[in-house]
Order: C-alpha cells, then sequence, then structure tokens
C-alpha cells in the first residue's frame, strides 16, 4: 500500500497556521489509518507461527467472506477495504463489514430457520412467535446503509480505543422480512404508552457474570417503529450466522448497534434497557468524562460521504480524464445531492448520482468526471440530505470515536503524475 | 422433491375438451419438469464412480457459487433452483445462472482486468481501447434482469432439443461499467448507416473448424445504442469469469445471448453478423421448419413473470396466512402491475409490489397476501408492463423452446392440509 503524498493544500494551512488542526488532522488521520490497516495482520489472534506480515485469517462463521475484500482486525471484527467497494449500489455479503459484540452464536441455530421463536412483549397479546409463522405476516424488502458508528473512528486524532475503522465498517444491503409493525398489528396493538422498541439478541452469554453488563440489548425511539423490519433474508440469500440470521431487527437509518442480530425478545417499553451496552455504552461521551446515561446515544445516522476512486494506495494515475465516485447517505433521510473537491475543500463542484435510487435508507453512489492534469489533488466530497443538512467539516469529538461524518476526514490525496 | 397434485382445474378443461391442450401442457409441462430436474443428476458429465442420486459439481470457473441453489444441466449450463430465488429484489452472484455457448475462457484473461482491450469499428475514430480507458470516459450502474432465451423451454411438451430450463435461467443483476454512447462520443461518432450494434465474445475458438459456424457474434438494433453498457463489474464485483469477465456488453432489456461476454470486438454495422449463432441460432423457427435468417431473432424480452413462493416441493402448507410471492418483469418496459390467481386463471387478484424500483429493466417482486383454507390451489401470476402489455397464457410455439412467458406454463399447485 502506497503511503499519500504530501497535500500541499494542508502543508500550506499548516505552515501559515490558518486551520492547522484540520490540515494536520487531514494528512495525519489517512496516514495514520494506513499504518493501523497493516499493524493490523501481526497483532492479536494471528495463527502463532504465522510470518508477521500475514494477514489474519477470516473466522469460522464468515470464512465464505472474501478475504481479499477485508482487513481482519479481530474475530469479531472484519472491515471492508475501502478499494474493494465497488461502483455498485449494494455491497455484496462476501465483502460486507462484521461487528459482533459477543462471539457468534453456533451455527446450529440457522439448522432449523424456521423453528427459532421470537417473543414480542409490550403488546397487547404478549406471546412467542416461530419465524414460520412471522414469515406469513407480510414481506417487505427494504435496502438500508447498515453501518458502526465507530466508522471513522481510526480518523480521530485521539486514537479511542475500539477498533480504528477508517471507511469500511459500512454497506449497503437489501433486507427482506416482515414490517415490524404488522407485527404488532398481528398481537393486537401496543399496550398504552410505550416508548422504546427494545431488541435483545440471542448470544450465549458467558456465565458468573451479570448479563446486563454483556448483553446486547438496545432500545431505539417508538418513532422508529413505521420503518423497522424483521428480517431473514439479506440480499437474496438466507440471513447468515455473520449478519445475524436467523433473524434480525433491521432500523433503518440507525447505527448499526440497533440492529440487534440473532434477535430473541422484541419488546415495547416504556423506559430504555438497562443493559450496559445501552446504558453506558455507545455513547457521546465528552473526551475526558466517564460514559453515562444521560449522555447521547449512537440512533440515527448522520449525512455521510466519502469518495472510493481514485484512491492514492493505486498509485499515480495518467493525466486526463478521472471519473471520482463514491458513496453518499442522509441515514433517516435521502440524499439531494453530493459536492467534490479537488483541493480540499476550496471549491465543490456538484456531482451526479449514478445507479438505481435504493430509497431514502439506501446510498447513492455519485461520480464526478474531470479532466486533471498533472498535480495533487486532495479530493473530498459533501453530502446534503433532502431536509437540507449539509455533512459537516468537522467530527464531533467524544471519547470513544462515534459518528464520524466529517468531509474532511475522509479526504484523500492522489498524484496525477 | 414433491410431483405437484393434479390440478383440478386443469382436468376439467381436459375432460371436457375445452382448452385441452393447454390443460394438459399446464399439468404435464410441471411434472415434465420435475422430472427433467431430478434427471439432471446422473446425466453426462457427472463423475462416472459417484452414485446416481449425487449432483454434478459445479464447473471450476463456476466453484465460487452456492451448489446448493444450482442445478448443473452441464459444465456450461447452470440453473437456480425455483425455491433458492429470495424475496430480494436482485440475485446473489452465487445463485445466478449461467449459459455459455463456448467454454468458459482460462482464467488468465481475469490477470491484468485493466489490460483487457476492446476494438471498437463503425465510428469515425475506430480504434481499440483498454479497458483502463474505458474506465475514465464514464461510470453508471443499471439493473437489468438477464436472462436465457431458453428459459421456460422445459414447459413445452414438444421437449425441444436444448437445456430444459423451467424458471432459473434468469436473474436480476446491476451492471455497472460505461455507457456504450459514451465510448462512441470519445471516437468521434457512429460512421453514416450503421444499423446494429454487433458484439463479438473473446472465447478461444476450436481450431480446424469456420470461425463463423462457432464464434459467439451477435448483433442488436442501433435503437438499443442509448441503454447499452461495457460492464466490468455486477452485484459490487469485479465480473468474474462465469459472467463475462472482464467486460461484457450488456443490451438491457434483450435475452441473455445478446449481452456479449468477454467482448474483444464492438462494430456498428449495416448488415447484422454472418455468424450462425445469428443467422440460424435464436431465430423463432416455427415446429417442422429449419432455422433461417429471415425468422424472428430472439432480441427484446417479453413481459413475464412467474411465483417463487410457495412451493410444491415445500411439502403442504398449513391452513392461514400465505404471502404469495414472485417476480415480474417487462423486458425494455416497466412493470406496471402483477395479478395472482389462486385457481388457475379463473379469478385474479391484484397484487403488491414490493421492494425498491430499480428501474425499467429490473424485475420487480410482488406479494399477494391471502388467508387459504384446506384446498389444492393452481397459483400463476400475470403481469402487465407500462405500455399495458399483459403477460399471454400461451407460449409461442418455436422449434428450439424460445421465448416462454406463458403465465399457464409457469403456474404451480399447492396443496393447504
Amino acid at each position: 500500500m502506497k503511503q499519500a503524498k504530501p497535500n500541499p493544500i494542508a502543508r500550506r494551512q499548516w505552515l501559515t497556521g490558518t486551520a492547522s488542526a484540520l490540515g494536520a488532522v487531514g494528512l495525519g488521520s489517512w496516514a495514520g489509518s494506513a499504518s493501523a490497516q497493516t499493524a493490523a495482520a501481526p497483532a492479536a489472534n494471528a495463527a502463532p507461527a504465522a510470518p508477521a506480515a500475514a494477514p489474519k485469517a477470516l473466522p469460522a462463521y464468515a470464512a465464505w467472506k472474501n478475504p481479499a475484500d477485508l482487513i481482519v482486525h479481530s474475530s469479531s471484527t472484519l472491515e471492508t477495504r475501502r478499494a474493494a467497494f465497488g461502483t455498485s449500489v449494494l455491497t455484496p455479503g462476501s465483502q460486507l463489514y462484521v461487528r459482533n459484540n459477543l462471539p457468534a452464536p453456533d451455527a446450529a441455530i440457522l439448522a432449523d430457520r424456521d423453528a427459532w421463536t421470537l417473543s414480542v412483549e409490550g403488546v397487547k397479546q404478549p406471546r412467542s412467535l416461530r419465524l414460520a409463522e412471522l414469515k406469513t405476516l407480510g414481506l417487505e424488502t427494504v435496502a438500508t446503509v447498515l453501518q458502526c458508528s465507530g466508522n471513522g473512528r481510526g480518523f480521530f486524532p485521539s486514537k479511542p480505543s475500539g477498533t480504528p475503522w477508517t471507511v469500511g465498517a459500512a454497506g449497503c444491503v437489501l433486507w427482506s422480512g416482515v414490517p415490524l409493525r404488522n407485527v404488532v398489528q398481528a398481537l393486537g396493538g401496543l399496550e398504552d404508552g410505550m416508548l422504546h422498541i427494545t431488541g435483545t439478541g440471542g448470544e450465549k452469554l458467558p456465565e458468573g457474570v451479570d448479563p446486563l453488563t454483556v448483553m446486547v440489548e438496545r432500545s431505539v425511539p417508538i418513532k422508529a417503529l413505521g420503518d423497522a423490519l424483521l428480517a431473514w433474508e439479506m440480499n437474496g440469500e438466507p440471513l447468515s450466522l455473520a449478519h445475524g440470521g436467523p433473524l434480525r431487527l433491521i432500523v433503518p437509518g440507525y447505527q448499526g448497534v440497533n440492529n440487534i442480530k440473532y434477535i430473541k425478545r422484541l419488546a415495547f417499553t416504556t423506559v430504555e434497557s438497562k443493559a450496559r451496552i445501552m446504558s453506558h455504552g455507545y455513547r457521546m461521551t465528552p473526551v475526558g468524562a466517564k460514559a453515562a446515561p444521560d449522555q447521547a446515544s449512537v440512533l440515527e445516522m448522520g449525512v455521510k460521504s466519502w469518495i472510493n476512486g481514485p484512491l492514492p494506495e493505486a498509485g499515480p494515475l495518467k493525466e486526463g480524464l478521472v471519473q471520482i465516485h463514491g458513496v453518499a447517505f442522509g441515514g433517516t433521510q435521502a440524499i439531494k445531492g453530493v459536492e467534490v473537491s479537488l483541493d480540499g475543500g476550496k471549491n465543490w463542484y456538484p456531482a451526479r448520482l449514478v445507479g438505481p435510487d435504493l430509497g431514502r435508507f439506501a446510498w447513492r453512489q455519485f461520480v464526478l468526471s474531470v479532466r486533471l492534469p498533472v498535480g495533487n489533488y486532495t479530493l473530498a466530497s459533501r453530502a446534503t440530505d433532502d431536509q437540507g443538512l449539509v455533512q459537516p467539516e468537522q467530527r464531533e469529538e467524544n471519547l470513544s470515536g462515534y459518528n464520524n461524518n466529517s468531509w474532511r476526514d475522509h479526504a484523500v490525496t492522489i498524484t496525477v503524475a
């Protein structure tokens, strides 16, 4: 992998002191992420006898994925390589990232998918339903961006603990399942006063510890009921273990952790889950503070975009036409437009959205066709959603490195030689 | 695999003599297709020592596909199982059918994708272009139904020679590449008077035979120029050898054979190709006649739909709600609506289109939610395109079993017990 060439614009800012912090971040974070990717290879979980430079092997539950497309940070954190993102509007399962908060359950849970049971509470007629029954209650297919809330953490100069994802803890995939509102209707409607949808994963919990400290249980606001889905299929295939099969709660537009895998219990509740992953995990904790339940939780995704090509690791380009392309999404809002800068944000040009529009929860591919003379270019993209909200220049600093949608952090510098 | 139960409606037609041919086809063809699929297992190309019931192995160039989803008719004909089609709006590559007219080229042609060259003729400035250059000329992503023109041949009672595909020689996939019109523009525009787009595949031809008798070269009308694409990516991944990588001509809305794999030459021409696959192959030859160039060629696809679930092979259903689902497409026209019949075509109910609309060349998933009491049901679907063209009841008879879009042929009979 080639290192990005020094960026003359950022360098000038650095030297003059104008926006120096941003300039340093633009350079330092990209280099940092590159070395983080390289450094990941010989880290923990590698086979003891493996040579230092060998990439870590895919874990067994994700062995069907394409190893060339993935960075294996650990057995529960796989990242899509930025260069592997295609120009299509969907991410194939074989290259989709994985982030598990607990070890994946035994594959035996997929042996009889239809026998999986989901307990539904907080409705007028609470009971357990088999997946076979859920399949009779309705059918919908929705495309959503699935993104780990820590995507972009690798760009934080504070180096928060946690996986240093750059852009590849995200993908856009199709889910098929039953709308959650159909299930509520079949069970007599909601109980009065319910404010949250609380989903509990079916992972096996370690013994001897308080379940609340380890269980994967998250609450999202009841307003998500209109869009939420219980999904058994992803991209046209039965949902894999790696992505939460046999049944996953999909909350379109919400950060990945809210899309509960192996969902066993779905409760409509008056209060948020008391599980630590909800009360203290995934909070927008100020730097220097401790996580606490009164800090904002990681819920709806912000408007965001980044460029997937050309990338510096492909080496210098030839002078001439270039198709600059990337992805843009607006969380629960559709994308209205994307602008691309060639000079690190001084000038912006409207990009063209390409490919079919898979709906407001999906990402759009964008492209800017430009003729580039010899030189260095810092390519950035900036998305606007259909409410007029513009992707910010700066990330929101926080202890754990969540919700990074800074366009500057995601810029890349390329050379035309 | 369970045999479909006798269809009371078709049987009555048979007994009374009303539409007897259709009634017989409705029964006979489904049973025929089921036995054809079963019979395929021990047929030619199986390993000599394999037990009679063992399915044929996937050929090496398609070994990455999911064998559970595919019927291996031969090393160059793989069919998606009807039950494997998901309820998503796209077909994953791992389950997409394959039909090669010649053996796939050596995988070495993918070693340096960007070095692949395409010769373009019939333009003001004809020349060869490397794939790397094509990638600079534009970027578009389009979803199309890819379908072998022989899909549905297995339903012809005349048992035409050729692979007895039922529904699985089709899929809906995303292609990314450069619009062909961009390439024409970059080469100075079309020469005057060009009437056809003629594509030539890059397969290695057997020696000692007239190339025209074996080469894969097809012509489509020049009107397809507005939509045609030179694609290097399918479903977000670099185009595989099985599907024509590194470069394939995509003619949206046209039968599969016109989407030339491994494309080496793209010529705008005043006359159709003289290759036998164009002059005599893929013609709508009347039964009892010989193929001839004056017969209609297999070009644009007709409006078509079929049901993918529930299917009889899953066994009897329980009484209650059922989500009847399937796919519908209109060739070059968008789908306006789909109706579903529970009684073999006597009564029709409007189905709901589900999932994102990927554009007029893609298929739509449809669903009808019904509560079915105990009994037998012959499920049929009938699509209408946005020009008001309705999927026909009957196939157009022809020697080779092409273009079967009969809704009756595609009906299935299920039991609720």
